[in-house]
């Protein structure tokens, strides 16, 4: 895993523009906010779902970079004072503390443009998978994805949500960018099986929302130091989480029975799942 | 013009998630900011660009909606308090001020999905075209491009600027889109010809800052109700202009000397140019 950490950091790294190349201030900024923090599990997914339909390394890189592109967008634009305003993040300052609210605003803008970019320039034998795979992205960031889910997350402060609801919600705000991690990894190989295929996507859907559940529970019991993030702050915000709506324990046991569901899921692929078993036992069990 | 203007307001009404479509406030809120307003330059530059190389009409508006969506997605970040912080956009309240902050920073970051998943929904005979264009689409619209020229435009206020930093800054901001408003309309065409995309290229770049210089006219002496937005907002925020460094008169003359560049190498065209020509007489002596 440290490896491929390492392995996805310079894929970051090389796609990045420089600091010097004008404007000089929003993109040291974007490096600021992009290199050297995060568990990268977007990108490990992307590999892992490459690995299990035979993906070149090297579209395995740029898909897990877009894809981290992405969320570290939405982070930079979720911290800022407008949404959850938070001065800490990955260990260090965010962007808005560290720069202005302009410059973190057009960090993320530029993030996101550049995610779709870096997909755009996978070499793959057939174009209009590659197409497919940038629609897929464009899906998931947005208002029907991520983007959306940010927008529930915010309209249900301080209202009690059914399970039902809270689903909708973490299904959104985490799981379609999860979810399109694996299968964009997994789409610059050979799996045309649509059994193979649809076996990923179960996987990764019950890891995306599993990965939510204990992001709830680790931000109620887990210390800032620990997270290096603000804990406590689901609570502080009176936010409907798994927490809120379950308590801690139940919370674990449901994380556990979507583990569960997904490394089943995998039984279809052959033993080439190895890898995704490993990330889903490592995000489920995670303590930071 | 007129019909155009109707095609492209259809166009983006189809490709917009409807109201009643949950996130619906968020869906409502992206619908606000892009439909019932604006000349949609780009959008009628794209259709021209693609008349130029017999672009068939139903990839045009899909190429013209996404780079309005593009557009209109730096109009809603761009007028945030943290930035331009305006109230008035095309004769109505601003996003953030008919709904608020956060809701106005998640219609942007939508628009931005959404206008890279419109593009790649373009039906072409070649995917690999496809794949060209949405890596076009990208760079004009991120760091190196639109969102840069932004953050150059916010490092200067206040600063004296040197004409060659200030067309940097233009060529950015708002030249990108503009020129990859007509390359990407031409791409949906026949034109392999390096010679007819290199006409086409170097008339968009004209125009692109044509257009910029324009507005800075505009800006300084027409009427907010004319514009549909706040008028004398450069000169209230001490921001370098084509009318701070040259005077409104040597500005006028300024894009006139660019229209004339930009017609003349639509002369590489044999006559498939001419509604270029008509929307580049229009940007420069339009009132508003």
């Amino acid at each position: 895993m440290q490896a491929r950490q390492a392995r996805i950091e310079s894929a970051l790294d090389r796609v990045l523009p420089a600091a010097d190349i004008a404007p000089q201030r929003l993109h040291e900024a974007m490096r600021y906010a992009v290199l050297g923090g995060g568990k990268r599990i977007r990108p490990l997914l992307a590999y892992a779902g490459g690995e299990a339909t035979g993906a070149p390394f090297e579209a395995a890189d740029r898909v897990g970079a877009a894809v981290e592109l992405i969320h570290v967008y939405s982070l930079v634009h979720d911290d800022l004072p407008c949404m959850d305003d938070d001065v800490l993040r990955r260990g260090k300052p965010t962007v808005h503390v560290q720069y202005d609210e302009a410059t973190a605003l057009l960090v993320g803008d530029s993030l996101q443009s550049l995610a779709f970019g870096v997909l755009a320039g996978v070499s793959l034998p057939d174009a209009a998978v590659l197409v497919d795979m940038l629609a897929r992205l464009a899906t998931a960031a947005g208002s029907r994805g991520m983007a959306g889910g940010q927008a529930v997350d915010l309209d249900s402060l301080g209202k009690p949500l059914s399970l039902p609801e809270l689903e909708f919600m973490h299904v959104h705000k985490t799981g379609a960018l999860i979810r399109a991690s694996v299968l964009l990894g997994a789409q610059c190989g050979t799996a045309s099986d649509p059994a193979r295929l649809e076996a990923l996507d179960r996987y990764a859907k019950c890891i995306g929302l599993a990965f939510q559940v204990v992001d709830d529970v680790l931000d109620a019991t887990a210390s800032t130091a620990t997270l290096g993030k603000t804990a406590g702050k689901d609570a502080d915000a009176n936010k409907p989480t798994y927490v809120s709506v379950l308590g801690v324990e139940a919370a674990r046991r449901f994380a556990g029975e979507l583990l569960d569901e997904a490394l089943g899921s995998l039984d279809k692929l052959d033993g080439q799942g190895e890898r995704l078993a490993q990330l889903g036992r490592f995000i489920v069990t995670r303590e930071f």
